[in-house]
């Protein structure tokens, strides 16, 4: 039934030259896995050869790219985290709600596929205790979790002290504050300008615990949800992006959405929400969680939605809650409520050009107009904080008067939600509870700035987790640019997570090359914002790739890009064949005349004459320097 | 031989109900042309129906899109400016140079394909007479070119009054500033920031002469390529994008080159730049510019360099200066001259990652390196600006040392260049000589800012026009969106033209997909730049779309795209048929629950209860106002 599978061969197909490595940390079972592209040499003119320093890189794709696992969608992936859950204690095993008649709507029953047996028990926090990230962070407890984030965050300066110091092989294990000394400078990584963050030289776990207890960060981990490898989303931290699938009631099916979860993870989505709206909504997230390596969200009053015949007055507290129960025990990491909803807001989007765009807004804002009553998400988030803390579910915020239009932007509506996101995030961490903030959506370029700012006053520095924001309305069909534009920037000035458009965005359903689109388009804004952070180590891809452009390397210039297929089948459009590999020259200028040959040959001719480049060119000017001055004066009257 | 013949057809293929409108100037001979996108009709929920105006926008296209105009690419464009130069009496046709052996490079006469016999007889300023836009700016002489550019750069007032006061047609002819008095807050217009621009709120002919005089802005406009439809380039009008295109050694015909200047138009590239280094580099050039509505630059260097094989050594102030006036009586409308590139700066590229990266640069370095001599371009920069004032052609500064990795950007090298080309701006300026300075490149987001800051102060307020910049460096294969990003932020900082980068940045030649998608790319980035700068007006094709994306109004959200056709394909591609066009709802929530049709419903529900929603939701809140109090007390406890 669920046909596609992938293999290492397709890790080896899409990402040439890598191989998964792992980091220990300080007990084995903590085993960070990264990519390690393996380079080169460098051919100097002189004949010898230099080696290049393999460049480790973030990975999200899990178990299925290690050549020692053997995947199996049917049986899901090893429970990473297992050990680690049971280890503290804290929680105990329970019949799980499962699957109840209606869960996938109405006559939606029809076309199960349930996932095996797993979801007979579910583990739950025992009487009175909270088994969030935050709580034990609070208390001081540095968890396996938060030190196998802290080497996964640390990647970057790794390679980058391995690039200076190393050469050819990488070092397991954590760097010393003293050994990242000077990096940045013999890396060229550019300082960058943070706006106010915290970026440590070198992150370490006790960095990481208190970040999560100042609610500063979240670690998204339900302990219903154990195959999910370790992150951090927080403005500390790697920009991180989120890869939104699910089915609707036109399109898809169970095999495509965990083809999707596959797939993007593949490309780099660091979470991933599951927004599906059509049938079989239950099964569909079973299959997505168990074969999932990254944090799972979704946004549970789509599907309450369903089960009441999609009437959005139909909907109680009640069958919310157990809705969120059901969603819990599956192992959803994280909950988009949209709890700030609140009834005076709806009148302040009748004069929009969108009005409500957010679904979950729009559902609440019917069903608060309907019963001319105050939304139960916000009358209840003390018990949906009640249910999140013995689960691990982190809450995000969601923004359900963003706005839909750049007409709409940064308006009174907006702002207005923002302020009891604020409040709200106060209340959920007295439950210990995980909170980060979703944002908009349509901002023109100097408006992502205030955004930015208004949510870390708004909300107490928890994290902001952003929809783009779409610079501009005019371009359906390329709003994975649009919003590009605006990730990059809304990332460096603080947004922790950016989630993806695609370029189906207004228009329909993505496929799976949409996907890709989305998640590359956000890679890019995501480096783009960990650059301009000047996150220490961020810069050495970059140089890497750069290095082996300017040395006419071409297979490491693919083997380093974030989708090394696309990149090599472009050079291929044009010269294609083997030989053009290795070719020192490119189809923009030919193989007689190169500009960065030419920058090798003015080296090579300072050489020749037994003088650096440096002096070569000194001696020049010392000769010239009496006839320049003389011609300095003619040009200049 | 050349195949390609765009039609009508073709424009209302790509354009849906668009129509190719013109608005008068002061003489019939001012007829400056735009694309009206006529809209259908909002059904409103109580039955009626409103008209929505059409929307203008800025139409680079050319005669090709007008149904009265059949085009025939072997006879070239109408000469539109061709009676203005003329009646200005300060000009005489001489006989051109032409075409002689050598100029396609050794062995590359042999192909050739003369564009008939118009090369005969070019244009020439008279003896002392100086025919650049800048001089008679100074002189105090309003032109017909600018004229024909505040209309055309009004473009957006204009619209933007209209759909406030005027609703189903167009007024032609120029608003009055009293007119134009709220229209911001009337089009839900946001201020913007502006970084010291000098928007006004309405474009007077005066202000254009202003503006060119003052050096803030140029008009490319050679008297030797009269079929180009005026335009202006500067930080106080709208952002403006370059298409590169150009044949090299190693692919691409005549036709093929014809075929992208006609294709990057009609999507809107503001002008073209022919980099031909392949066979037939004067053919291809002569065709180019005979059909060619908008400005277009060359690199002189580039043909130069192929007249002495491809050697640079061999390079001479004669060979160069005979290029010049070769290029300049075929028409073209701007130079880059790397005159910057001196000696000194180049031994501050040894210890770069990617060395010198431009072409002019690097061909200049190699040069001056050989000979041990100061850069012929440098040295011979007055006599360059003598040929430039006889036919009016600006000059683009090219940067030759710009940085080519991220590792590289903002460095000493670039700056030093910057430096320099400020001091051969205010050379040129003595001339009357339009000038406008290219900057980078590859430059992390944080460092865009100093980038324009410097080129302000450095160049006197003189126009920039970069290259992106590319925001990182690990993304080839989507270098449109490393540099899409760059290139948005750099123009709402203060950049006049952003020079496009294609998906094959750096791996290959771009065929006619990929100079589509650097257009629509770049298109987004000068767009989101002029709304975040808060040009009048700017925001109303956004709104437009967005009205019409509220309102189910599919045909018009496709019309109103930047590209209808991939809106409509993507649309098609999950919903295909007729009758979804017209549906009231979408792929992403299927035909039953839709986030935006709620909002009508809150409208709706509230009028029927004879209320304004405003009003029913305040009874509501009225009745419930001490309930809420009181769990408003328990909720925050």
């Amino acid at each position: 039934m669920i046909q596609e599978k992938y293999t290492y061969d397709d890790y080896g197909n899409n990402y040439p030259n890598s191989r998964k490595v792992y980091i220990s940390g300080s007990r084995p079972d903590i085993q960070v896995p990264m990519r390690e592209i393996k380079l080169t040499d460098t051919k100097k003119a002189d004949g010898t050869v230099e080696e290049n320093a393999p460049v480790l890189v973030y990975d999200t794709s899990g178990p299925m790219t290690d050549p020692n696992y053997t995947l199996d969608l049917e049986k899901g992936l090893p429970k990473l985290r297992e050990a680690w859950i049971e280890e503290r204690g804290d929680t105990v095993k329970t019949e799980a709600r499962g699957f109840q008649p209606g869960d996938d709507g109405q006559g939606g029953d029809t076309n199960r596929m349930p996932f095996q047996s797993l979801e007979k028990m579910a583990r739950v926090a025992k009487e009175g205790a909270n088994v969030s990230q935050m709580h034990y962070a609070r208390k001081g407890i540095i968890t396996p979790e938060m030190e196998y984030i802290a080497i996964r965050e640390n990647l970057g300066r790794q390679a980058a002290f391995n690039s200076v110091y190393m050469k050819s092989e990488h070092e397991t294990g954590l760097l010393t504050q003293a050994q990242t000394a000077g990096m940045r400078s013999a890396n060229h990584q550019h300082p960058g300008q943070s706006f106010g963050a915290n970026i440590p030289d070198f992150v370490t776990p006790e960095f990481v615990r208190d970040e999560v207890a100042a609610g500063r960060a979240i670690i998204p981990a339900n302990i219903n949800h154990p195959e999910a490898e370790p992150m951090i989303i927080g403005r500390n931290f790697l920009v991180k992006i989120n890869a939104n699938i699910g089915n609707s009631a036109v399109t898809s099916s169970i095999g495509e959405e965990v083809e999707k979860v596959q797939w993007s993870t593949l490309w780099g989505a660091d979470t991933i929400m599951d927004l599906s709206t059509g049938e079989n909504i239950h099964d569909t997230r079973e299959w997505n969680l168990r074969n999932c390596p990254v944090p799972v969200g979704t946004v549970p009053i789509y599907q309450a939605l369903q089960k009441v015949g999609e009437r959005p007055e139909d909907l109680t507290w009640e069958l919310f809650r157990d809705t969120l129960i059901e969603q819990a025990q599956q192992g959803v990491d994280y909950f988009t409520i949209h709890a700030g909803v609140r009834l005076r807001y709806v009148p302040m989007t009748a004069q929009r050009v969108c009005g409500i765009v957010s679904r979950g807004g729009s559902i609440m804002a019917k069903w608060c107009v309907s019963h001319h009553k105050e939304s139960f998400l916000y009358e209840r988030f003390r018990e949906i904080c009640e249910i999140c803390r013995q689960y691990d579910v982190s809450l995000s915020l969601g923004d359900g008067m963003r706005p839909g239009a750049i007409a709409d932007a940064n308006d009174e509506a907006q702002l207005g939600e923002l302020e009891t996101l604020g409040e709200l995030t106060k209340i959920a961490w007295e439950y210990d509870v995980q909170v980060m903030i979703e944002g908009p959506g349509h901002v023109p370029l100097h408006g992502v700035k205030e955004n930015m700012e208004w949510e870390l006053e708004a909300c107490h520095e928890a994290p902001f987790y952003t929809l783009g924001p779409l610079t501009t309305d005019v371009a359906p069909g390329y709003d994975h640019i649009t919003s590009g534009i605006g990730a990059a920037n809304i990332g460096w000035y603080g947004c922790a997570m950016l989630c993806y458009v695609t370029p189906k965005e207004h228009l329909g359903l993505p496929n799976k090359e949409d996907v890709k689109a989305g998640v590359i388009t956000y890679k890019i804004a995501a480096h783009a914002a960990d650059l301009a952070k000047g996150f220490p180590g961020a810069q050495v891809r970059d140089n890497a790739l750069s290095k082996a452009r300017f040395e006419f390397r071409w297979e490491d210039q693919f083997n380093l890009a974030l989708d090394p297929v696309t990149a090599r089948s472009f050079h291929d459009s044009t010269l294609p064949g083997e030989e053009a590999k290795t070719a020192h020259f490119c189809s923009m200028c030919g193989p007689k005349f190169c500009s960065m040959r030419i920058s090798e040959d003015v080296r090579q001719y300072a050489a020749e004459q037994g003088l650096s480049e440096e002096e070569a060119i000194e001696k020049g000017m010392q000769e010239k320097s009496q006839e320049f001055a003389e011609q300095d004066a003619e040009i200049y009257t």
